[in-house]
């Protein structure tokens, strides 16, 4: 039996190959600034419910490719599936973002990892739906959180944008908070397996508050669970790439391309990609940056940001995305201009 | 006439001499911590008033002089005083931070930098009041808000966390937004050099949304601007030592330490002092870091965060202070704790 797939260029751009035009794909680009998402929005009522109905969620995974034929697509579901798997009651008030019953050190303990994969087995459904009706030359990624944030999340019972109430946690009960750590390295890793089991090809793991970890405790929190997930995934699918985007890392971006063993870093829009590619172990693959209010804002603004970042990455390993998620109010034919701008020849 | 007034030690860190134990002070250290700042706040029903009221604005930045032996005071003031005194409608909307009449391009050229120094006036009395009470080895601090930071809230009408409404209007009013970047250099500057001609011996300059910079522009939006008023106050004021503190700068910090012409900056909580130690030049005194939660755990965390502090910083020109302002909930008996474990023996 020969394998007759094209290849897929978001794979062969992870494993170090130069493929220019560099592949592209958005972050959230199944969400809101769609149309059709928000149609099918409406129909679930709740966010936890939409994530894990496979019907519903392999279509909106699906939307942006149809639309825009990206060279990826990612899995439809959402960082806090993996406490809600652990058992922690998790909801989404509308308007509002997550909300999650918050956890004390003393129950940290009841925590349970056994009903992982059946209480997720409707997203490795999606993953499979998905992959069945994805072109061929498409890649599907699949995601998690990376402790650290998923544990803001889990402390403070909602998003917070300095994770005090994380930060407080880890300084007063130290071992308690590194008990929840390994709870989530091991579960982590284990949601992501079992992800590619069911046919992700790419992994990204989000620090989203990487910008918060403290400091002095970069490596514990943040560096070393990562690393372990990275670690683990590779013992049971040693060729899937893994991305791994530590967002607002600022002077500890080098550190998460040094030390996690990440195929591929996703930069910020707040970090220059000149100094990721300068800095940056030769074998350590860049995604980013573009600014997603560059996206929103449109002309003249995108075209020289996108010429910039081409610049900037001709000739290396590179994936176009932005430097942090795409936002609701983005008309959808700036991202139209953006595709043209990257495939197209004007550089 | 001889001076005979002793030596002050943060003038001598500021001008490169070490001084051990290094100089303190605190971000935020006139305020709301404090039972008696509570206290004086139940006097003026508006912030804004109060900042503008020399007896008490002078008594609340006395206070944790007095309370804590600090090694300088910083006038009690906001960085919006600046926009205020150009003509922009500022009030403080209590418990929901400042709130101003968002600026738009067409009315930029209203702004009135001719009335700043008189709509000001109570504050460079405040600075003279201060300056004849304090302790003889104290140093009154200055400051202002830098363009970049002062702008995203004449633009947003409000503090926000990405400075998305400063963003956009720079990206689509490119020209309006540099006009406006020119009038906040001139003003600030002018702002400055009168907090000096009142009596202020160090300014710092806060660019507090350093973090929210598009990374492309950081040159012509923060570097530049700020360098220009250290420039302009150097021309009045060479031997007044001034601090920049690019918060959340990251990868940037060191472009803030070699750009600006700034005799030290303070690093917040989230990049290592050893980073800056090692890259910045060696002519650049470093100011900060300790995490404001470290000072609210206190106990072990608060002792091995100034161990670590003292170490790093050994035989160097340094202040203490924290990575961002000391917040209101932080127990005053930490704060006692934080000065004997800096001015102690124990490292």
């Amino acid at each position: 039996l020969t394998d007759i797939r094209p290849v897929k260029p978001i794979l062969s751009a992870l494993h170090g190959t130069v493929v220019e035009p560099h592949p592209v794909w958005l972050m959230r680009q199944a969400g809101r600034y769609l149309p059709e998402y928000r149609e099918i929005r409406t129909k679930a009522t709740d966010f936890l419910n939409l994530c894990l109905t496979p019907a519903l969620a392999s279509e909106i995974t699906l939307q942006p490719i149809r639309r825009f034929g990206f060279d990826a697509a990612i899995l439809f579901a959402d960082i806090l599936v993996v406490p809600h798997a652990l058992g922690q009651k998790v909801w989404f008030a509308e308007g509002e973002g997550p909300r999650l019953d918050p956890i004390t050190a003393d129950r940290i303990h009841k925590l349970d990892p056994t009903q992982l994969r059946s209480t997720l087995a409707p997203i490795f459904e999606t993953i499979d739906r998905v992959k069945s009706n994805l072109p061929k030359t498409t890649a599907l990624i699949g995601f998690a959180g990376a402790p650290w944030t998923v544990a803001t999340y889990m402390i403070a019972g909602r998003g917070s944008d300095d994770s005090t109430a994380a930060r407080l946690f880890a300084y007063r009960e130290p071992q308690a908070f590194t008990a929840l750590l390994d709870i989530l390295i091991a579960a982590t890793a284990d949601y992501l397996i079992a992800q590619v089991q069911a046919g992700a090809e790419v992994l990204q793991i989000f620090e989203s508050w990487a910008g918060t970890v403290p400091v002095e405790k970069l490596e514990d929190y943040s560096l070393h669970p990562i690393q372990q997930i990275v670690s683990r995934v590779r013992d049971h699918a040693p060729s899937v790439p893994i991305i791994v985007f530590p967002r607002a890392a600022g002077t500890n971006y080098l550190r998460y391309a040094c030390e996690t063993g990440a195929n591929a870093i996703s930069i910020d829009a707040h970090t220059s990609l000149s100094f990721a590619i300068e800095q940056f172990p030769a074998n350590v693959v860049t995604q980013g940056n573009i600014d997603p209010l560059a996206l929103i804002a449109g002309g003249r603004t995108l075209r020289s940001a996108v010429a910039l970042a081409k610049t900037q990455t001709k000739g290396r390993a590179h994936i176009f995305n932005l430097g942090h998620g795409i936002r609701p109010e983005t008309p959808i034919e700036h991202v139209t201009e953006l595709l043209g701008l990257i495939r197209g020849s004007a550089a």
